[in-house]
C-alpha cells in the first residue's frame, strides 16, 4: 500500500481532483482488455502536464512505489494491469490531434489520440496512417506505440513502428526526452525511439508522437471468398504473395468464427465453409483493377466456392465487417474469451492451423481462429469460462502448447499483442537466457528502482530492498546488508 | 598496447595465420573511408566462427582490450577506426549467402556480403532488396546494418532498418543472440535487433542477417531533369509529393557537383546549368507511365531546361551514372574530401541549401552539395587538403555550422553515415543530456568493460581503471581505490 502520505504528496503535484482513490475508481481501473487478470491499483493519477509526470516519476523513485501507464486499457496481454504498491497513469485525457503537416507527410499527437479518429482526420486530407489494429475504434496511439501494434495493413505496410519518426517521453528518472524528428533518416546516436516503441510501459511515458502518414492509395478492391477446406485458402495466399502481389488486407476466418460472426452480424455468410478470405488490394486504378483479377483467378484455381467482390465502397465496409467482427462475435459464445496472437512464418500458416485444431480437441476446448494469413499473425480464440477452473486449466495447456508450436515452426508467442503479464511465462520458456538477460539489464539500467511498469514481459529478478545505490556510502550499507552476492 | 602474451592467446582461439599484426597489416586497417582518421591497431583478426568471436571478446573482458569491428571499412564516420588498446575483427571474410526463402520473401546472409552482391542475386529471382547506399558496390550488409544505412531508395522505400527481420550477435561479454525471425511481426519483449540496428557496432558484433524482401517493382522509368535555379528544382521536388507521386529516387546535384561529374564520366550534362534532378519512378507499367508523364509535366512546370527520359534499361543506368558518380568525381579535385550528410525535414532541402552555400562563402571553401532531395538527406561535400591546416580549420568550423543549421531546421547531424567518431563531438553539441546520459546508461549496461568499440558515438565518462565489478569482493576493492565518487 502506497501511504496516505505520499498520496497527499502526488495531490500536491497533479491536483486533488486528479487524484481517484476511491474504490470505484480503483476498480475501474483494475483490469484491462485481459481475460482472468486483475489487481486494484492504490489509486489512479491524471497528469496535466509534462512536468505533472516528472514529478510523480521523480517520487516514485523517492517513495518507492510503482507506475503504471494507462491508454484506453483495450490490451490483450496485461500491460496495464496495476502491480503491488502502484498507481495508474490515465493518459486517455491527453487525446489532441497537435499537427498535421503536410509538406512533410507528419502528424504530431498526443497519445491518448484514438487510432481511428486520427485515420479519419487525415484520410479527409487524401493522407493514410496505415496500422489498423483490429481495436482501432477503441485504442490509443500511446498504446500502439508502447505495444508496437500491427494490425490487418501488416503484410503490405507494416506496422506502428514503421511509421513513427519521433517520440516525446519521460523517462523512468523523470527526465524527458525528444527523440527522432521529421527527417526522414535519422541515424544520430542510438535510436531511443527504437529502444521504446514496443516497450510496453517499461522505459518511457510516451507523452507525445510523430508519425508519418503515406498518400491515401487512389483505389481499393474488397473481396470475400469461400472454402471448403482450409487448405484451398492457405494456398491461395501462396499464390497470391507468389504472384508478387502484396494485398493491403489478407485475412481468414474459420469455420467457428464465420458461424459467430454470421450468428451476430447477420451478413449472409455461408456458415457451412470451412474457412473464408478477406482480400483487400489497394493501388492505383489499373493495379486494383488488375491485382483484382487475378486474386479472383487464384482462388477460384483452389477451388473457392464463391468470391463476392464489393461493388462500393459501402459493400466493401460490409465484407470487411465479416472480418473486423470477429472479436466480438467470438466473444459473445462463452463468458471468457482468450484472444492469443501466436505468428509464424507465412509458409507455416496451415500446418500451424492443423496443430491448433489438434491441441483444441486433445483439450477438449472450443477454438475460433482467425487472423492475418497473410502476416502468418493468428487469432486463437479459446471461448471458454473463468467459472470453469478445470477447463481454464486445460485452455492454459493448450495455450502454452500452442505458442511452443508457433516457436517451433520458427515464430512468435506474440506478433502484435506485446507479452504483459499475460504471456510472460511464455517469453521465458522460449527466449534464450543471454536475451532476456540483456532486457534485464536494459531494464535495470533505465529505471534501476523499478518504479516503470515493473513485472511487465520478464520477472524481475528479487535483490535487496530500496533504491540502487548511487553513491559510496549507499554501496557500503548494501554491503553490510549483504547485497551483491 | 595489447601484451604480446594477450597476443599469443588470441592465436591459441583462432590460429596463427588468423592474427594480422606485421607493420604493412595495422596500416591496412588503420583506417577507413573516413577522411583524417587514422590510428593503428595493435593487430587484425580473422575470426573463422562464431565461438571463434565469444572467445574473443570473453578474452577482451578478461585482458582489458578493445575490439573494434569492420566490415569493407567503406564507412564514412570513423566506426570501424581503431582505438587505443585495440584489435580489428575483420567480418569482410563472411561473405556467403546463407538461404533464399521465397515462400517467406527472406534472406539469410553473412555480414560480409556486399550489398550490391545481394541486389543482383535476388533481382534475378525477380525479387528486391530495397536499401541501396551510395557505395552499395563496395559496402557490406553487417555495416548496413551497424549504421542503419540508407540511400538512393529511402524515400520510398525506407532503410536498412526496415529490412531486417532477424540477427545473429556476439554480445559484449561473448554471449550469442539470435534475436527476430521469419514472422513478419514480433512484439516478443524488448525489439532487441532494434537495439543493435544503427549501434555502430558499440553493442555486439553481427553474425548473420535475416532480411525482407519484396517482390521486384515490374518497371520503372528514369527521368534527369535539368534547372537554371536551385529554386526551381526544390519546388519542383515539393510539386511531385504534393501530387502523391513517390518516386523510388528523387536526387539532385548541385553546379559544382555536376560539372565534377561531367569532366570524370563525360555524360554529356550541361554544365552551365545551377541543378539536376534525377527522378525514378517504379511500379506497375501503367502507373509509371502515368507518375512519369505527370513527373516530366511538373519539371516543365518549373522551368526545367530539359528533361531526358532514358528510353532503355542501358540509357537508365547511364542517366543514373550521373548521380552515383557524384562522389568519385568531387573526390578527384582535391586531395581531401569531407562527404557530409546532415538531414531536414524535406520542405527545408532549399532553405539548407541557401545556408551551405552562405556558410561556403563564408570561411572561403569549395562544397559540391548533392544527395536525395526526396528524403532532405544532402551530402555537403568539401573539397578541401588536409596538409592546408588553415583550410581544414575552416572547414571544420563549416561543417560544424552546416550541422548546427540542419538540428535548427528540426533535422539531424547524419542521416545515413553514423556518428562514429566524426561526428561524436557534434552529437554532444545538439543532442539533450537526458538523452546521451540514456545511451551511456545503455552502453554501459551492455558492456560494463568498454570492450566493443569503445567511444564511438559518444565519449565514454571516465572512470576507475579496470573491469566493472560485478561481485562483493569487487566492489569492497574498489570501495577502497576510490570509486563511487
Amino acid at each position: 500500500m502506497i501511504p496516505q502520505t505520499t498520496l497527499e504528496k502526488l495531490r500536491s503535484v497533479v491536483g486533488k481532483e486528479n487524484v481517484l482513490d476511491s474504490p470505484e475508481d480503483k476498480i475501474a481501473y483494475s483490469y484491462d482488455g485481459t481475460p482472468l487478470l486483475q489487481q486494484l491499483p492504490d489509486a489512479a493519477i491524471i497528469p496535466r502536464s509534462v512536468d505533472h509526470i516528472s514529478q510523480i516519476l521523480r517520487l516514485a523513485n523517492e517513495e518507492g512505489f510503482a507506475v503504471v501507464p494507462r491508454g484506453s486499457g483495450s490490451g490483450l496481454s496485461g500491460g496495464s494491469i496495476p502491480v503491488d504498491n502502484s498507481v495508474v497513469l490515465l493518459m486517455n485525457h491527453w487525446n489532441r490531434i497537435l499537427e498535421i503537416d503536410q509538406k512533410n507527410l507528419t502528424v504530431w499527437v498526443e497519445p491518448g489520440v484514438i487510432t481511428a479518429n486520427l485515420h479519419s482526420t487525415v484520410e479527409a486530407l487524401g493522407l493514410l496512417y496505415p496500422p489498423d489494429p483490429g481495436s482501432a475504434a477503441i485504442c490509443s496511439i500511446g498504446g500502439n506505440v508502447a505495444e508496437n501494434a500491427g494490425g490487418l495493413r501488416g503484410l503490405k505496410y507494416g506496422v506502428t513502428k514503421n511509421y513513427v519518426l519521433g517520440l516525446e517521453v519521460v523517462l523512468p528518472n523523470g527526465d524527458v526526452v525528444v527523440t527522432g524528428g521529421k527527417s526522414m533518416k535519422d541515424v544520430a546516436g542510438y535510436s531511443l525511439k527504437d529502444f521504446l516503441i514496443g516497450s510496453e510501459g517499461t522505459l518511457g511515458i510516451i507523452t507525445r508522437v510523430l508519425l508519418r502518414l503515406i498518400p491515401k492509395p487512389q483505389a481499393s478492391r474488397t473481396m470475400l471468398a469461400y472454402f471448403d477446406k482450409m487448405s484451398d485458402a492457405a494456398e491461395t495466399v501462396s499464390d497470391i504473395i507468389a504472384a508478387k502481389i502484396t494485398p493491403a488486407a489478407l485475412e481468414f476466418l474459420d469455420n467457428t468464427t464465420i458461424r459467430c460472426v454470421e450468428e451476430y452480424a447477420k451478413l449472409g455468410l455461408p456458415t457451412h465453409v470451412e474457412s473464408l478470405l478477406l482480400i483487400e488490394v489497394d493501388g492505383r486504378k489499373a493495379e486494383v483493377e488488375e491485382d483484382g483479377e487475378k486474386v479472383v483467378g487464384l482462388c477460384k484455381k483452389h477451388h473457392s466456392l464463391d468470391v463476392r467482390v464489393a461493388a462500393t465502397e459501402q459493400e466493401a465496409i460490409q465484407l470487411r465487417t465479416a472480418r473486423k467482427a470477429a472479436f466480438s462475435a467470438l466473444a459473445r459464445v462463452r463468458p471468457t474469451t482468450i484472444l492469443e496472437d501466436a505468428t509464424v512464418p507465412r509458409s507455416e500458416v496451415a500446418s500451424m492451423l492443423e496443430r491448433i485444431k489438434s491441441i483444441s480437441s486433445k483439450y477438449n476446448l472450443t477454438f475460433g481462429n482467425f487472423g492475418h494469413a497473410g502476416d502468418g499473425n493468428l487469432h486463437p480464440t479459446c471461448l471458454t469460462d473463468e467459472r470453469d477452473k478445470d477447463e481454464i486449466d486445460r485452455a492454459m495447456r493448450a495455450i502454452e502448447e500452442i505458442f511452443l508450436e508457433a516457436v517451433r515452426f520458427g515464430g512468435t508467442i506474440t506478433g502484435e499483442h506485446g507479452v504483459g503479464l499475460a504471456k510472460r511465462k511464455f517469453l521465458e520458456q522460449t527466449m534464450s537466457e543471454p536475451a532476456l538477460e540483456m532486457m534485464r539489464k536494459i531494464k535495470d539500467a533505465l529505471d534501476p528502482n523499478r518504479v516503470l511498469n515493473p513485472g511487465k514481459i520478464f520477472k524481475l529478478r528479487p535483490r535487496c530492498e530500496g533504491p540502487m545505490p548511487t553513491n559510496r556510502e549507499q554501496i557500503k550499507k548494501f554491503l553490510e546488508m549483504g547485497a551483491y552476492t
